[in-house]
């Protein structure tokens, strides 16, 4: 199966530059941005450009490339990149890994950043076929947001489950949760899902559950912006609600994510930080306000499903389940 | 408090007119569409100018009055009536109730629709005041979709319990469900709310879960557009999984509705028609398509929520709990 790249470092160390499929202007339009220091990777992270917990962390890497090679703003363009998102630890995962090398120059940065990404795909295609033996035949999977291969360097966390087991020769039917306020569902996976001619239905975030109840959903899957040492899990809003639905109806509700997104350093998903963004993300569509003129809107961007609502989570290094610290570490260490 | 009145029978029998304040032109503009006849009506109803399965009721009891003064479209114009909308009963209770009129012709008719009118509004405020009872000063209360006074006669189902408990002095703060994909709440529970000066907080659909599990929600109240003898329930798409949820999280739900909302012939949920609307509703926004190009929708416009999820109904002759044929029988009888 090919997918999709979403960002590219085009040219070589000196004088190349981090290219991004602009991800605001799909599925309407394939546009290419350039980012040629880190202050503007880092302007494109916050406006979701480039987004996706993978994606971020490995657009950060070759941030830190830019950074490298522009001592006067340097300090102010790492800052700028930590400070874009607060949830998706990848970011930081990324930042802490270039970090050591900026003083090599960068060289050394691009070929550690080349190597994050390509290691991601690598990654990304193992936990697709590690998630795809929990898939069956004829199966309907619902999934939120888009966690394909535009949240990563290619390919996808929970999207490579799903390609994965059509790879095996598997026939899937997804669901798709269009993935209010920014609607990545609807643009984004419905975008890469009909590209790769898998079958799949679009419904509001509001539709899963009657879904779940008149049996049209088997499993679910979703990506993940954070794991904590317990297996809670940071992911796009209304992520917890398609889990809490899962358990209530008898279904598996799976995470796939890679090794990047879990940070170990923390316990409980109540130690998240989880992002606020914009009300009128909520209250405007593009032609302007939509809802009632003065009220408040409250627009957070992700939240927290405990470990005791996860199946399993799907890692590159292998599946954990259940969803226990125990579990985590023997499979991650 | 004083309410809205979404619809007004204006001039006398014979040469007067039903005008529906346009909710599909709210919040932005508060426009009155004139319906001379019952076609007109039934077109209105259609396309949600006139939506709220109360408010639907006294729309084509009106209607009918219209459908009585024309003899040569008199049976074409009931035949739309009764096929504009299948979920909401109080369209076919309003039906039922004036159709022996129609040979009696529009003075009847009208005297009739005007008594199920002034009704509705009485009823909305005695199952508000009884509804009230089981919120505290202080709560924080969840709503889904519009069941306001734009919904009803006036007034409202669930917001008028809201409205109710806010008389009797209690401060309440509501989490306001947008409500995808027509945008009720954001549109039309989010501009009453305002109006009547009661804090409240706009959100998607998707986000009400993990206010749930963050303690910040008390208390869900909903409408119904048609409730079966056992107490299953169908309303607003989304409505099922806001009791899921509160289930989960231990919280009560609630629904409030009028007698003309049951429809005591039925026994489950299951048997009750849900309308499917247009894909665009779920793929376009007001300045076209949003959703990548091919992908298919699925929009059913309601879902239904199982008696044992309810933890009250609110009607008009009382409360219904815990929510059994045996206590719906009582209650209504």
């Amino acid at each position: 199966m090919t997918t999709v790249e979403p960002l590219q470092w085009r040219g070589d160390a000196a004088s190349g530059a981090l290219w991004l499929l602009d991800q605001a202007a799909l599925p309407h339009e394939e546009r290419w941005v350039e980012c040629r220091d880190a202050l503007e990777v880092a302007a494109r992270i916050k406006d979701m450009t480039v987004r996706g917990a993978p994606a971020i962390g490995i657009a950060a890497a070759y941030g830190v490339v830019l950074a490298s090679r522009a001592r006067a703003t340097r300090d102010e363009g790492l800052r700028a990149l930590a400070t874009s998102r607060p949830t998706a630890v990848n970011l930081f995962w990324a930042l802490e890994a270039l970090g050591p090398l900026v003083a090599d120059g960068p060289e050394a940065c691009l070929a550690r950043a080349t190597q994050l990404h390509r290691d991601d795909v690598a990654q990304n295609r193992k936990m697709g076929a590690i998630g795809a033996n929990r898939l069956a035949d004829g199966m309907n999977v619902l999934t939120h947001c888009n966690a394909g291969a535009l949240a990563t360097g290619g390919y996808g966390t929970a999207l490579g489950v799903i390609y994965a087991a059509v790879e095996q020769g598997k026939r899937l039917h997804v669901w798709v949760d269009e993935t209010r306020p920014r609607l990545q569902g609807a643009r984004l996976t419905a975008w890469e899902l009909t590209r790769a001619g898998i079958p799949c239905t679009l419904i509001c975030d509001n539709m899963a559950a009657s879904l779940m109840r008149a049996g049209r959903i088997d499993a679910c899957v979703t990506g993940a912006d954070r794991i904590t040492a317990t297996g809670d899990t940071a992911n796009k809003i209304g992520t917890y609600g398609v889990a809490v639905s899962a358990r209530h109806h008898g279904l598996p509700f799976y995470v796939a994510a890679p090794r990047s997104t879990f940070d170990l350093g923390l316990r409980s998903g109540d130690d998240i930080p989880i992002e606020e963004r914009a009300q009128a993300e909520v209250t405007d569509d593009r032609q302007g306000r939509l809802a009632a003129p003065g009220i408040v809107a409250f627009n957070p961007s992700f939240d927290v499903t405990p470990a005791a609502l996860i199946t399993a989570l799907f890692t590159e290094r292998g599946e954990i389940s259940p969803v226990t610290a125990e579990r985590i570490g023997q499979v991650l260490s």
